[in-house]
């Protein structure tokens, strides 16, 4: 029997097998629990069968969470949790509330004295940095960078300022069919001395984790049109 | 057969089963591999004997790379790698190349263009963060704080800064017999809108992440004394 708490409960980032992403002990506690608190429930129900196929989806309950739910919403969903009962956290790829919602239901379970447990599994922001050859010691993470060019414009330099004083790793994302305006757009901005980790499809078939001096990348830019990436400047 | 690569394997944070925290994958490739770069002999054996028993560690090579390593001998290390020998690079808790040694080895590995595979794993950064309730979508690590008085004070001021300008949650550690201090000085320090995650035995026995105001924690200090945790501030 498992704990009664709130277990956040990542899931894969691409089409790998689970095995490769998720520790063993992660499908146990996904068998025990009947409560769900999930982004998107037919993405979770094709999860839940990828971890057990004789998963009955019936006896279930899920709650969605996403940009679609109401503030006001959220709290009620925590009832069977203080009534005693293990509730589960899925969000769509990776791990939930980090850059994924998930968080807000997460704070009012710590406002309420409730127990939280989050499970180990696959994150690009982490697998990123690792490959990254980047300081790991010292690094932020910005979500998505804003679409207005001059707060854009901004963006950049304070980035650039935070490696150069600061020697601290950024990492971002970008809206994927994006991808590509934002590389050449990087490449042309930023002086010499920064360096580009462009990290796509992480634990993927093609994962491709590739460090280069942004003005290496410009003579070599590569088709990032929808492809999932996560991208990391340094010096 | 695995990919030539350099493969980044994260260990436990805790004397918790490996099926806990690594997926059965890093098993598999563990065992395929014959050189090893780690932070730690000794702790690198009794790991690789935890994955698999039957692992001949006579016929492994090791390289140690710590503090104590020149930088000078890194280079040599990645022979193997670069005559299509897989190697591995493994610390001594948690994620290799985050908060750990291991990111120069692998900056090295990309500007030979050599390829490098991060494997999942467990990170008391990103598992605190999840837990903690606070934003994921925008977050610092900042590793250790100074431990200047003048310069610690300053660090401080900068977290309560980009938590209210930025919404940036920030995550830092303490050497282990100072986290009382620590915790004392934060609480006394911060104004009452900033929230304190504590984050302590992560994927341990006594795991426990608990989320307060700075205020509150001031009233029930816990004995964190040697204890291994990760602090996270927020609003």
């Amino acid at each position: 029997m498992i704990e009664v708490a709130l277990y956040l409960i990542p899931v894969g980032l691409s089409d790998a097998e689970l095995s490769r992403v998720l520790p063993q002990h992660n499908i146990q506690v996904v068998r025990e629990i009947k409560h769900f608190i999930v982004e998107n429930v037919r993405s979770t129900r094709r999860f839940l069968k990828k971890c057990d196929r004789d998963i009955d989806i019936d006896t279930l309950t899920f709650y969605e969470l996403n940009r679609h739910t109401r503030p006001d919403d959220i709290p009620a969903m925590l009832k069977p949790l203080s009534s005693g009962e293990a509730m589960g956290v899925i969000s769509e790829a990776g791990c939930p509330a980090i850059a994924d919602p998930g968080a807000d239901v997460v704070a009012i379970a710590q406002s309420r004295g409730l127990k939280v447990i989050p499970l180990v599994g696959p994150s690009s922001i982490l697998m990123g940095l690792m490959g990254s050859g980047f300081n790991g010691q010292s690094f932020a993470f910005l979500g998505y960078l804003p679409i207005d060019a001059s707060q854009r414009a901004r963006k950049f330099k304070e980035m650039e300022q935070r490696i150069v004083r600061e020697s601290q790793t950024q990492i971002f994302i970008e809206t994927p069919y994006r991808n590509n305006a934002l590389v050449a757009e990087l490449c042309r901005t930023m002086p010499p001395h920064i360096k580009l980790c462009i990290a796509t499809n992480i634990t993927g078939d093609g994962e491709r984790i590739i460090t280069r001096g942004v003005k290496q990348w410009l003579t070599m830019l590569p088709d990032l049109n929808k492809v999932p990436t996560i991208f990391l400047l340094y010096k």
